[in-house]
């Protein structure tokens, strides 16, 4: 710690709270909800004027890295409010994820080693020494990433839009896609570039390496030995490679004759249809291929991915690809008749099992809880409403219809979902076992299931 | 054990096999199912010619207590077949269950006491001892249930129809709701005795008392001292009664102006009605007002209920409503960062919890699995294809139109959905969990969720 932060702190005189980390993050991002909101309402920012209602939902959208909008952003939005959306999606991603390793930094004074260590454990940073490291590295990291984006996408957009406005396009897209927004400044979204290889592999490497999680990068980079990795790191990347796989192969058989998807496309842009829309939506949310096209098989695995989400320490929302992971290993091990749940040679420990279970039970509660409001407030066909409450709390920002049509109470409802699909699995998983206070130990009681 | 268990035993010669309960349950459904098929599929059994297809689709439906059928029962089949369906619920329901418990004494005989005590705990039964009089006392107790049942209906049923047909319907229906299977003999259900107070409460009684359990109907039996009972007892009837009256009241706000629904009736009938349906859904799937005009919100309401289903050693299917409060309470116990799961000052031991996760794990996946498919094949709305999946799992039988028009296809899927919602939970329940054979304790492995 150098002493300007250690100035800072004083400053802040965070003794004087009760500082927890998660409840900071949230207050944090609500701050940038709001002074986003405020922007985003100045006369300058947009090219007609906008409610309030709807300033506050592009800022929460844009800041929770989500993407939804009940409008079309590029045509809505004057160069200064996409700047001002640009900035509140790189805040809101990698901002709030480097804040969030810094301030574990500066507690460390402040709390026993054991403590420290847990909180390490929550996010998920591998050592303690490795932890000042990390968070330089998390922002030198994503700008090189994104400025390699840029460069790539301009091979695109400059031909097309000239030097000025190509370089821009490019560094806003790559920046959307790096920090999983969602956002695109074309109308359709990304569908002009459906069948572009140059487009389609930049956008999906920005998207895939934004969403494996930091500390996954960071092991990359110091060693390319599967064996060495991380468990963690292990599964991250398996599992990417297996749910990816898998997402484009259905999408590209399920919507092969499609007439509103792939259908009428050469089989080329299938293939560049599915291999878009497989790997998107479980949380950068652009899209190539309209997704209210979608079948309603391909709307249920689109769903499911959302709802997914992608690694542990990336920008994204949902409950995270190894929650997921760790709730399959579970139930491979009781069929097998196992006790201890072990992936790749290695224990997982009971106490990452019951979060992983507490995530998503408060997940599914969360978003049925938003469903059931809905249904009450809009009209609107069931799995439109379900889609896109799932959208928001996997912060993937694909929408079937119902962001141009939601009242101003499902508005409400949408931004409270983004909120928690941003910051409520995190600060769950920041959240640490205590001992139990009361030392009772009480008998076992028998209770049966099933 | 009396003698003449212990010839058919040897008769059987069981020992030959490795044998499982779990198997041997599935098996017998399944011969129950094919004896159905045969049976129904007979000419004196409809009234006009029925296909095997939905021969074999209503034998499951009845013997698996769900209640699902594509066309009006009453209608279709003769007396005869009515009393096939009537015996296929009964042995499908009382019949499996009582089976089951009895099948532990005999194996009981062939193992380990360890081995004995672990399969009683997975079949739920309190006592060694206590299991011979349980299955005598099932099926002793069920009947006398179903005569009172009968006897109360015959109040309404005989003066309208007179003895024979009013006690026959009184017997039919008191059985097919203490079985929770759903089915009625009268057009549209039971909605001609929506607002009855005897048909009403009789019903609600029947369901109720089916619904709970045998083992926790016979330790109310030995205490009605709140304390005394077992936590599963404690936690099923408190259980029951949140779940009802918050399913109860919510249904009655929100269809109260439905006018597909409450809208037209008076405040009397308004609760009746709201009082079956907030209750009923979790398991029986009798109806008195008709579910494909409830509102969306309401919709999910019920699926949430059916999905939950009733108590274990019930004739039920679904994950069983300790499964979901055993979810429930170990998130509670994670917000409060404690390790143990405490209800009513017992331990909830970790092999139960991850049971129960796996229960439900499974389930959501088989649901998803099964929607999946029915979005490929079939030709209906997103909600209608869910909560007939639902449904089937459930052994609900509520159905918003699905079932009238299922593909061949379709028709096989709801049916091995219903065959996994009756047997599947309590497979897993059954499931034991085994030392690990292998003796490597791996070191724990760095994992991170949400
Ligand atoms: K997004
Ligand atoms: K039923």
């Amino acid at each position: 710690m150098t002493q300007s932060t250690k100035k800072i702190l004083s400053a802040l005189d965070l003794k004087r709270f009760k500082f927890s980390p998660p409840l900071f993050l949230s207050l944090l991002l609500f701050v940038i909800i709001v002074i986003g909101t405020l922007l985003l309402k100045l006369p300058v920012s947009t090219k007609h004027p906008i409610s309030w209602l709807d300033a506050l939902f592009l800022s929460t959208s844009a800041s929770t890295v989500t993407g939804l909008s009940p409008f079309d952003t590029g045509q809505t939005f004057t160069f200064f409010g996409q700047i001002v959306l640009m900035l509140l999606i790189q805040v809101g991603g990698i901002g709030i994820m480097a804040f969030a390793v810094f301030f574990v930094i500066l507690l460390g004074k402040k709390v026993s080693i054991r403590q420290r260590q847990l909180m390490q454990e929550a996010l998920n940073v591998p050592s303690i020494g490795g932890v000042i490291r990390l968070v330089s590295w998390i922002l030198i990291f994503s700008f090189v990433i994104e400025l390699i984006g840029t460069f790539f996408l301009a091979f695109r957009f400059v031909p097309e839009f000239g030097w000025g406005k190509g370089l821009y396009y490019g560094l806003f897209h790559s920046i959307s896609g790096f920090n999983q927004a969602g956002f695109s400044l074309f109308p359709g979204n990304m569908s002009r570039y459906l069948g572009d290889p140059i487009v389609n592999l930049t956008m999906i490497m920005m998207i895939t390496l934004g969403g494996i999680g930091f500390t996954v990068l960071a092991e990359l980079l110091s060693t390319h030995r599967y064996r060495k990795l991380s468990l963690h790191a292990q599964v991250m990347i398996t599992g990417t490679l297996i749910i990816n796989a898998v997402a484009v192969l259905a999408i590209f058989i399920i919507e092969y004759a499609n007439s509103n998807t792939l259908g009428p496309l050469s089989l080329g842009d299938k293939f560049w249809g599915a291999f878009f829309q497989g790997i998107s939506p479980r949380t950068a949310g652009l899209t190539t291929i309209d997704p209210s096209g979608l079948s309603q098989a391909s709307l249920l695995l689109t769903m499911l991915m959302m709802f997914i989400g992608a690694g542990s320490t990336s920008t994204s929302g949902g409950i995270k690809l190894t929650t997921f992971m760790i709730i399959i290993a579970q139930v491979f091990t009781f069929l097998k008749g196992r006790r201890e749940v072990v992936i790749n040679k290695r224990t997982v420990n009971h106490q990452v099992i019951v979060r992983a279970v507490s995530i998503i039970s408060i997940s599914v509660i969360v978003v049925l809880l938003a469903v059931f409001l809905l249904c009450l407030s809009e009209q609107q066909p069931f799995v439109v409403i379900l889609f896109e409450v799932i959208s928001a709390f996997g912060t993937a920002g694909e929408s079937i219809g119902a962001t141009a049509h939601l009242s101003a109470f499902g508005k409400i409802v949408i931004m409270c979902v983004m909120f928690f699909g941003k910051v409520g699995p995190l600060t769950l998983a920041f959240s640490v076992t205590k001992r139990s206070h009361v030392d009772i130990r009480y008998p076992d009681g028998e209770i049966y299931t099933g």
